[in-house]
């Protein structure tokens, strides 16, 4: 992977947000610039892309020399993406070779000897494209990926930053979601259906099971993507806990799909014009327990704000987040191109892991599932190996401080790099 | 509003919840639990209903003396119901007085001299009943009300405990998902809708309001149950706030209604068999802003995770639900019967605040509604008055103890009375 040797003179890095974005992705932003900052000799300016790959590729670029040693330590414990995130995705070279051409023309332009890209699947595919053009273009650039996604599914690294907050926001919410149903459902809701993200891997479905130990305690049913919704069995499992428990606690996926392979999200509900309503999983079951066993129920949907939680984030999450950030600039000066930091799990009792570099080639554009010995064997729960996988994600908390109620995030300056080329790019 | 003399010797004391439960009801449990421990040679035993005042008609009580001054001490950082509670309107007394009849029944067999009822509007009328029909009955117990809802709509108190942790929760959501939005809306979402509690009065949904101090900040559009929906006014002020700022972040009451006096949530959406759908008033403003502007959106519904998140629970609140169970109880022992102690606020900044009796006839059955100077005139916003007073309310925070990355809630024994009634009541 060392494809040359260290570059002798300082050149400028780039460093982009791309997709979802979460509760600790400028925490990855601050680990780089850090880091950055601390190698004056070898790296010159940091800049970011605004709106990620698609401000790399209009120039539309952010000098974060400009920004106070407080403000990039802030990002550690600010959500969201603070320079602008996208869902962008280059096509391949074969059919736009112009977009990783403009890119080049772009880093020439800005002296970019470096590019960190912070995403899941899709942007360690983009970032490997560039690590491979820079040299078919005679531009030397090292490109490293830093892991980000709330999805937890990119292969070989141990979890992804992202996860382990969006997890603990889950796990706490259905202990907290689950206590209340429990203490009303005597005379009141029976049945609460919270709905989570996760289009194709189930791994925050099954933080929600972290929420109880026992099966009387909630979750009483995950419904993962990976396992295939069998309404009678569903049913015929809610009226088995009401009857046991008095009530029942569901965790659904938004990637739940019926035997036909559609998402269930997308069975049932139109709107008063006979649109198919979009998104709304919870709602749809809900509906099909009231209809089927007439319970009241009750149903939440976090959408948003379980991969924005940065108040409730995982410190282990937080250090993973900034570390990977770190070691991307420390491998970029180590002379590794077309690289990822990986975590590698040491032990899990204690949690103990450490960085590895993968290349992005392996990474790109494999999804890693939740296995099938994490889910029970009747596919409802989580068995405690899956449990001894996600705790350590979750330990440990990291608050941000607060000013009058509410935290203090922060807001970047984002004092814009004059632009050096004479063209325009429409993405 | 003193009705009889201190009582010489030690009786007992019955606590119950009543209606929706809060992320502080129980610190309000943990309050009058620690102070009545206090006074042994006046206080007895403890009991609480097992689901509230279902508890008390059925002779289902517990006997707190069992449980450990660390459960009691933990009950102050534990959301929801520890006792359960119920939605149980007791009828009128000329309606059916056989259960307040039986209530005294209850109270005799197990000489219960003191009834902490912890509740809203509808708990405090039915706590004011018992306080009268004691003295009909001529069986002496003094009935002291508690406030609780997250509603916030009780009279004359300045707020009412369980409001503040809700209105943190939504302010630092808003926050959070605004932030994420705001770094998305050039390529993905452009609208998110965020839907809150509160039926009747908005006082949640002007919570949100506290995440931003200018136009530019999230939310950039609060619709109240206080302002009539107008649909076309609702739709230019989001077009031009995706035209403004590239994104709308909209916070939606569940209680907003259009002009003929319907909650939106039931005017749009039916299931696959054309039921009307019950709840979702985000989602019915999001499809309503697709159809119309064809924006990209995301919607989310907190339902119950916003009244159950004691993991973001506001200082002020935890300490104001504990002080009112603290002083339901010095009331009772100063012999004030059928009076709640209602927060006074002294002043804003810094916010001082102290107890005072009120009686119960005057709370009763009186809802408080978000006043119109608190709205902006364009109706979408909170104003600084509004701003003013809310902000002390979510000042403060009170984190659980975690262990193993989870907060630390705790369960009771919950162990029983021993009956001591032949006859059994069916509610």
């Amino acid at each position: 992977m060392k494809t040359k040797t260290a570059q002798a003179r300082a050149r400028n890095a780039l460093y982009a947000q791309s997709g979802g974005v979460s509760a600790v992705i400028n925490a990855s932003a601050c680990g780089v610039i850090e880091t950055a900052r601390k190698h004056p000799r070898r790296i010159g300016r940091v800049f970011a892309g605004r709106d990620g790959i698609i401000g790399a590729l209009t120039e539309n670029l952010i000098d974060l020399s400009h920004e106070s040693p407080a403000t990039i330590r802030a990002l550690r414990h600010t959500p969201a993406g603070a320079f602008g995130s996208a869902r962008f995705k280059l096509k391949s070279l074969e059919q736009n070779r112009t977009e990783y051409e403009r890119l080049i023309e772009v880093f020439r332009a800005h002296d970019i000897g470096y590019f960190f890209y912070n995403g899941g699947n899709d942007s360690m595919d983009t970032a490997w494209k560039i690590s491979q053009i820079g040299g078919a273009l005679n531009y030397p650039v090292i490109c490293v990926g830093i892991p980000k996604t709330v999805d937890n599914d990119l292969p070989i690294t141990d979890c992804c930053p992202g996860f382990g907050s969006v997890a603990k926001y889950i796990a706490v919410s259905t202990l907290e979601g689950g206590l209340d149903v429990a203490s009303m459902a005597r005379t009141s809701t029976k049945v609460f259906v919270l709905e989570v993200m996760g289009r194709h891997a189930g791994w925050i479905a099954a933080a929600g099971g972290l929420a109880g130990r026992r099966a009387a305690e909630p979750p009483h049913i995950i419904l993962f993507p990976e396992i295939v919704f069998d309404r009678a069995r569903f049913l015929e499992r809610v009226h088995k806990c009401v009857g046991d428990y008095g009530y029942c606690v569901i965790v659904v996926s938004e990637g739940a799909r019926d035997p036909d392979g559609n998402f269930l999200a997308e069975s049932g509900t139109r709107d008063a014009f006979g649109h198919a309503q979009l998104g709304g999983v919870g709602p749809v079951v809900a509906n099909m327990v009231r209809e089927a066993l007439g319970y009241k129920y009750h149903w939440a949907v976090a959408d948003y704000l379980q991969r924005s939680a940065r108040h409730v984030a995982s410190k282990t999450d937080v250090d993973q987040a900034y570390a990977v950030g770190k070691a991307a600039v420390e491998y970029a000066l180590q002379g590794l191109n077309a690289v990822m930091p990986a975590i590698k799990r040491l032990s899990s009792k204690p949690y103990r892991w450490t960085l590895v570099p993968v290349p992005l080639s392996q990474v790109a554009n494999v999804e890693k599932k939740v296995p099938r010995h994490f889910i029970t064997a009747d596919g409802f729960g989580i068995t405690a190996a899956c449990r001894r996988y996600l705790e350590p994600l979750i330990a440990g908390e990291d608050a941000p401080p607060y000013r009058d109620g509410l935290p203090q995030y922060v807001r970047i300056r984002g004092v814009a790099v004059r632009r050096r080329l004479k063209t325009d790019f429409k993405t």
